[in-house]
């Protein structure tokens, strides 16, 4: 998710790009359970000028935390049905309108995620997100099979990951909650720890505009234990999102300062 | 899939753009392959100015056909892999951005799709879609499940339909080329006769915007017959697109000097 290459000018643009002090991130949140906590934290505030067209629920909160201008993005309610608009449309959208109008430095995209035992994952774990791809996509064509899985490396942060003792490991990324048996043999080709509805979807926006970005993953739920997704999601939801509220800000708090290239 | 309520002024603004000479058409298409004849029956030519952001592979044609502007856009190739962006994330964000730069009074989404037999299509069928639906978002929390299928009506154009001939039926969008058990369970759900990878989604951001928008999918393989759904699309692809091509060349011709109340 960042560009390769020595020697050529565009490489040193961007080398250049990663020794400068991170500015400005942006952070993307798909519900606003996992929201608030840390729009709270950041004391962000929630921003009602035109930044987005009229007509979206999405929703935009501001701040300037330890000299770092932060947005906090989420895809909002619903118009018709009131609920949060997760999964990778809307997730999609309102990542690209965002970097369109903010030009982020970084993107942080913290959520909630199933999580594999049989690979580590417990609840309330946070982890640190090394690689992302699709599991719903099957396209079985050559090279467009590839195109569906859109297997992408995160940004690489291995001084972030050390001092914070974050687990890291793979997302996989399907805009179910529950998972099929080809939901689940995808999930274990890509080498999934934790599955979520976005990540995916936003690394793909992001990477079309270069920007770096980081997937912080908070286990609400063991996909590969005995109770059901749904009623372990929401009966961990609120105590997990506390979880995901402080890495954040730990997160946010050690980016403060470094340029990309220190992370 | 526009906006309802009587006495109003807000109906009233409504019901004076259904009465306006429809002016401008964005059509959405997926694939290459797909969008080229259309491109060339109505005498488009590719356009090189800065509507979409730096770095998108998106593809924008424009042309004035029967004194209606025409922009088609299509997805392009992915960046790394070289294949058509088909699915729901690409065809999401090249609607928006096209909106957004364009404002055109109606969308028409373009393209092939699976069909059933067993709800009456054949190869070479051409649809006008009634509703559109996804049959891979499972969210089995009550709302949010119904946000998942997301079913809309596209706009009611029964002129359009009685004068072309056309075949009518229910449209089911999915990010994957095959059908797994789960995926069949929705669409007969969803009570689709067509399946295709793009519809719910162009629907959803056109639903955002309150921009009328129809669907018209041409059969390229038969879900439930015996040949592989790869194989047989690959196989029809070529001679599907010139019924596709045909089809949508009737629409435009149809819609040329109608206002939206017309159609």
């Amino acid at each position: 998710m960042v560009p390769h290459g020595e020697g050529s000018e565009e490489a040193m643009v961007v080398q250049d790009e990663n020794r400068k002090p991170i500015s400005s991130i942006l952070i993307v949140i798909a519900m606003q359970t996992e929201a608030m906590p840390v729009v709270n934290k950041l004391q962000l505030k929630e921003e009602l000028d035109p930044v987005f067209p009229k007509g979206v629920p999405w929703v935009r909160y501001h701040g300037i935390y330890k000299d770092l201008h932060i947005n906090l993005v989420r895809p909002g309610k619903d118009l018709t049905l009131g609920v949060d608009s997760v999964g990778t449309i809307s997730a999609s959208l309102v990542t690209y309108a965002a970097i369109q109008a903010l030009q982020p430095d970084l993107i942080i995209n913290a959520g909630t995620a199933g999580g594999f035992k049989v690979k580590g994952a417990c609840i309330s774990d946070v982890f640190l997100v090394s690689d992302v791809a699709f599991h719903d996509r099957r396209i079985p064509i050559p090279v467009f099979d590839l195109y569906g899985v859109g297997l992408r490396q995160c940004f690489s942060t291995p001084n972030l990951l050390k001092e914070l003792n974050l687990k890291s490991g793979k997302l996989s990324t399907g805009d179910s909650l529950d998972m099929s048996p080809q939901d689940e043999a995808s999930i274990v080709a890509n080498d999934a720890t934790v599955k979520d509805m976005e990540g995916a979807a936003v690394a793909y926006v992001a990477d079309l505009f270069k920007v770096p970005a980081i997937f912080i993953k908070a286990v609400t739920d063991i996909v590969d234990g005995d109770k059901p997704t749904a009623e372990e999601f929401l009966q961990n939801l609120a105590a997990v999102t506390a979880a995901l509220d402080l890495a954040v800000a730990q997160v946010v708090d050690f980016i403060s300062g470094k340029c990309l290239s220190e992370l």
